[in-house]
């Protein structure tokens, strides 16, 4: 923390650094302040190792008695993040959800593009296009970390990357610095640039998952499920792909599309 | 409907099938009355498909005014299930969600066991223990349906099979016949007592799931994402498989394991 001092001690919910933290949770505000705010130890911990720039800091000390609070806090002293600490009162007004990890913390939002994503040879990309549900854009970035899917693009989002509800089905990952947000337009454009073979699920789709050989430089791009995907990804050069539907229901949840899309890939290269 | 006359029509939140059906709520008054309800166009449609028995049916004219609403008031008449219509007030104290589709059913409880189960020659079968979240449980059966998954044993639930948000998050899969409950022990006795292998999702495995033959009859068995699977899971006789993880986040949600896991079997099979 600061010159290695106490930190000061916020015992007020009208407090303005308060207020204008709790304010954070609505994307205008989110938007204005161009800061966002993470709520759970390991959150935090991830964000401050993804090299999030955390401004501040909220340490509830009734709360954070557990083995992942202190990390969390020591964390946040070796980041020197300006920290404070606050009483159970000023942290439940900050607080989201039913987690207590009693550790919050306030970061500036990155502004990562298409350029500043670092590519391995034959990547595999995931595109997310308008997915309409925070939770699910969060569990599609939770699957895209564990499969080891090299970089996402969020296109023409519906909401900002940094939803609390996001960052909570995500565990965290959509911290990661292979993430970004671009227009459907711009990423198809650098897509094709890059020469990587592009793959669109489509429940209309002939041709199977897995019969498309995933192995080279490929993006896989998804749509939202009350949609689908736009019409620039129906292109001669985008190949569609379905997973074969034997049930009743009509459909996979875009999240299992997705991680079942990205494990064959995964599993197609040996990894 | 009865005799084909009018439905009656209900006014008052305080009339006695209404109370009743709102207390189908809680888990504790669905084991009383041995009923569970139902909401949604799709969810009765699928419900009466399923064979499941359905005891009244609750309609909101000023609600269903939609292709759906009308196929599932059809499907109501062809099954002659007992009909009221409600009023919006009445509805508003019965419905679930944000979803106002006008069409509620009121159901038996399906008694249905291991022995109901019918299986295929060479059968896919999931198994499923002590999975926590209903959203959970429900997207693991809307996946198995949509993979055909030949049978699934929901196995020492922690919820009943018939949990609003079980229905919801299934899609209505739920209500397909080849669904049961039992305790682990007795789903493990029953698979070795047909001579299928088993084959236990682990996070701590060596093998992958892409490295063991599910072509053949096989079970593939989940467990609850904060526990694990029990001990009963751990014999000579059950291969423990892992799926990679390549990323900073340490597992995969509980219905994105089984969605892999799951389409493996089916891309294995030819399928």
């Amino acid at each position: 923390m600061k010159n290695m001092t106490e930190p000061l001690r916020i015992t007020s919910r009208q407090n303005p650094r308060i207020k204008d933290a709790a304010r954070l949770r609505t994307g205008r505000e989110r938007k204005r302040q161009q800061r966002f705010i993470i709520d759970g130890a390991r959150e935090v911990v991830r964000a401050i190792a993804a090299g999030i720039q955390c401004k501040e800091a909220f340490i509830c000390t009734e709360l954070c008695d557990t083995s992942e609070g202190g990390m969390a806090v020591d964390a946040i002293q070796l980041a020197d993040v300006e920290a404070f600490f606050v009483t159970p009162d000023v942290y439940a007004k900050l607080a989201f959800g039913d987690r207590l990890d009693g550790v919050i913390a306030i970061a500036a939002t990155p502004r990562r593009g298409l350029g500043d994503l670092q590519l391995p040879p034959r990547p595999l990309v995931a595109v997310l296009e308008g997915i309409e549900k925070p939770g699910n854009l969060g569990a599609i970035l939770r699957s895209a970390d564990a499969a080891g899917v090299d970089a996402v693009i969020v296109a023409d989002a519906r909401t900002d990357l940094y939803n609390p509800n996001i960052i909570r089905a995500s565990m965290g990952t959509v911290f990661r610095e292979n993430i970004c947000e671009a227009t459907s337009a711009a990423t198809l454009a650098w897509l094709q640039s890059l020469g990587l073979s592009i793959v669109a699920a489509r429940p209309d789709a002939t041709r199977s998952y897995t019969e498309v050989d995933l192995c080279g430089g490929v993006a896989v791009v998804l749509g939202s499920e009350a949609d689908g995907l736009s019409d620039g990804w129906r292109g001669a050069e985008i190949m569609p792909v379905r997973i074969p539907m034997h049930g009743t229901a009509d459909s996979l949840n875009v999240s299992t599309t997705a991680a079942v899309l990205f494990y064959e890939a995964i599993r197609q290269r040996g990894h």
